[in-house]
């Protein structure tokens, strides 16, 4: 009993001697790590749902889920925004070989580009031409293309600290691979998956064909970064072999789904708008824990501990699960054209969209102004070992809304191992740590709750 | 090849514009992402050999391999430094189960504690009292404690940010446990993983009698958090249940083994000494790749480095895998007393013993001017990611050198992950990410070229 009162005691000094600020921040962090919630609403999206796929029913199941939790959290009102979105559908597995000499084939693992067309139903069977980006294609020519795969093989650079730097200098040979080997006539396209280790799982992605004609359109494919390393090396021995794939997949029509949102008005300026969030769609390989199921439950986990620890916003707290971001950005569009139709005016816009991995700091799209301010709370965040506080991209959802003074924010957790999931069979549940994502939640939690007391 | 002409160019310019420590630094971290050896070591440490216990024929085919691989890094000198080490023995697996009533049994996953005496060959069969640290015994006293086996479950505390500091707020339970207990009149003792998770995986660890005389002494081991859960639900149900625990472990008489040295002499003052090391040791449950097999690599990888990127030392520059840090730390003081002996002036050491994950920075044993020079070149290390400077306890193997100037530092790595694997069954090498462990290289590197460039 006396251990007891001793305890109270040092405790109180401890807190005395504490700011509001470092206290508010502290409990935060305390309640993230001790009563976890985001990770019990991942477990359930990653395992009892899956993967989901914009349009799919996983998508929907996803979008009820979520709509459940957020009614659960006592906020002050839940919606459904409606938002029409691309349906695209894989079908069938995927199969591709290396054929040597007729009859001697090298199985390779590919996926089907999200948005690409189909093969042939007998598939596709062509020569290769090996290439390490888009801007080799002109210097081929058509006479060097034309009927052949063009196979993009340029690595992500390993040398870059921060993955998606390395990432960003790859990711065109994804997107616009396909529309520009369509130019010279290649028959299609196979893509070196964006990974940064040597394995055998194909990483999926969006593509598109910009305006080309339906008839020009040719498929595409990811091969996984082994598969990618024995073709070019079976390429080297023999220009002249075949590569064949096959994939059914194809786009449907439209289709109606979600964004799911929740907030807390603002006790002081209610009219004045602040959005956390993270998308609930995902690609269709793994369960979209790291991408982005974690970001989403980082977003609703900042309103809850904010509600936990006591504080109320002044400004409205928002958190907006964005559909579709994989493949068309439908969710980011329409949320940002409600907000100008209806002339909300937002002020802070903060996304989590990098996996759920121990948190560095934050990217920003802000004024000097801002950056000055932020820069002063680093102190705040030292205990928590978060340092980074850099100007740069935040969020493919909230940038719709860019504009004005607007603060835009991007969580930027640790990225060395993002890739090795990222689209891939491999984005599970057992690969998110349940106190990294936790501290994930918290940082954002501390940054809302700073911006909305200081800005 | 204008191109390449042009790349080559931008290239000189943007090195032009760096200075020679930024440029070195940008050199060691290419090698380490670009040219992973450390990886490639590791994998044959965990994967082709294995757990690594001291006393081991495994902890001798370590040994050689390791000095195989010095062998061929060309440095100046490699050799084994002869110590005796303690040999303990698990025998075979350790079984144990709550029994709420006679027959009624429920198996729980326990391992007997490094340097345990074992139970009776028939096992051992108490009731049970739960305790929440060795501050309790004497509060119970004799009477309570008597004939029973104590179950101490505290524990770690989730919400400290360092997991660290949590594992020190709860390892005593683990080391001191049965010598305490067994002061009064304990039959054994059972104690709660250290393990910020719950899972089915005991974590063994080292634990003392002190001076207990051999006839006092009492089995101890160590039960899974999901176990120490179950045990302690039921005890609240019925204070009166059983355990029983068999394990047949035994302490056999001191073996020869060794530390493993390699060094580069220092091209101006070779009589100063530089040691970067790890424990080459390991538990036996895992394969020991994070516990310590990624700072043994880590810091061969700094000399290869160093030498690869062309930088000579002006000091001598060695690298030390310790034998023995986990029970009983023989190749740490070996090494201490040799260098004692020979008069040997050492001025830095620096230790990687906390996994081979992201790294953050570095703990410092140091003088305030050491501190003072140390900080100033936080902006180099800047854009890797590196922003822990902190004052701080630096490394178990190379404390014993402590002393005069001497500069100690320790490696820290995110930490968040590393209790889920600290000598449980699950420290093996699929858990280590290639990039994360380089990182951690090319980061001791770039302070070991700093200090022996300025201190």
């Amino acid at each position: 009993m006396k251990k007891l009162l001793f305890l109270v005691l040092l405790f109180s000094f401890c807190v005395y001697g504490q700011t509001e600020d470092e206290k508010q921040l502290r409990a935060i962090y305390d309640k993230a790590l001790l009563d976890a919630r985001g990770y019990d609403w991942l477990e359930h999206l990653s395992n009892q749902i899956g993967p989901r796929l914009s349009g799919s029913l996983n998508a929907e199941r996803a979008v009820t889920y979520m709509r459940e939790q957020l009614d659960s959290l006592g906020l002050d009102r839940v919606w459904l925004q409606p938002v029409m979105v691309p349906k695209w559908v894989r079908g069938i597995p995927e199969v591709a070989y290396i054929e040597t000499s007729p009859g001697m084939t090298n199985n390779v693992p590919i996926c089907a580009l999200g948005g690409s067309v189909a093969t042939p139903a007998g598939g596709l069977k062509a020569k290769v031409v090996e290439v390490q980006g888009l801007e080799d294609l002109a210097a081929l020519g058509r006479e060097k293309i034309e009927g052949r795969i063009v196979f993009y093989n340029r690595p992500m650079q390993a040398n870059l600290i921060e993955t998606f730097e390395a990432y960003g200098g790859c990711v065109d040979q994804r997107y616009s691979g396909a529309r520009e080997a369509a130019k010279y006539g290649a028959a299609g396209v196979i893509v070196r998956s964006m990974n940064l280790r040597l394995d055998d799982l194909p990483h999926a992605g969006a593509m598109s064909y910009g305006d080309l004609p339906a008839e020009q359109r040719i498929p595409a494919a990811a091969i996984s970064t082994n598969g990618a390393e024995l073709l070019s090396g079976m390429l080297t021995l023999n220009p002249e072999i075949n590569f064949y794939f096959k994939q059914n997949c194809r786009q449907l029509a439209d289709v109606q789904s979600y964004n799911v949102i929740g907030e807390i008005k603002g006790s002081e300026h209610p009219g004045e708008v602040m959005v956390v969030g993270g998308h609930l769609d995902s690609w269709d390989l793994g369960d979209g824990a790291h991408d982005d199921g974690a970001g989403c439950v980082q977003s609703m986990e900042v309103l809850r501990l904010l509600r936990e620890t006591g504080y109320r916003p002044k400004r409205t707290l928002r958190v907006v699960l964005f559909m579709n971001e994989e493949n068309g950005l439908r969710g980011g569009n329409k949320y940002a054209e409600v907000a100008r139709e209806k002339n909300e005016k937002h002020v802070f816009a903060l996304e989590s969209d990098a996996g759920g991995f121990t948190p560095r700091g934050f990217t920003l799209e802000c004024t000097d102004e801002q950056y000055e301010l932020i820069l002063n709370w680093k102190p705040l965040f030292e205990p928590y070992l978060i340092h980074l506080f850099q100007r740069g991209y935040s969020g493919a959802d909230i940038r719709p809304l860019k504009g004005g003074d607007l603060l835009l924010a991007g969580l930027r957790p640790d990225s060395q191992r993002y890739f090795d999931h990222h689209h891939a069979a491999n984005d599970t549940f057992e690969h998110v740590n349940k106190r990294e994502l936790q501290l994930g939640a918290a940082t954002m939690a501390a940054l809302v709750y700073l911006v909305d007391k200081y800005l």
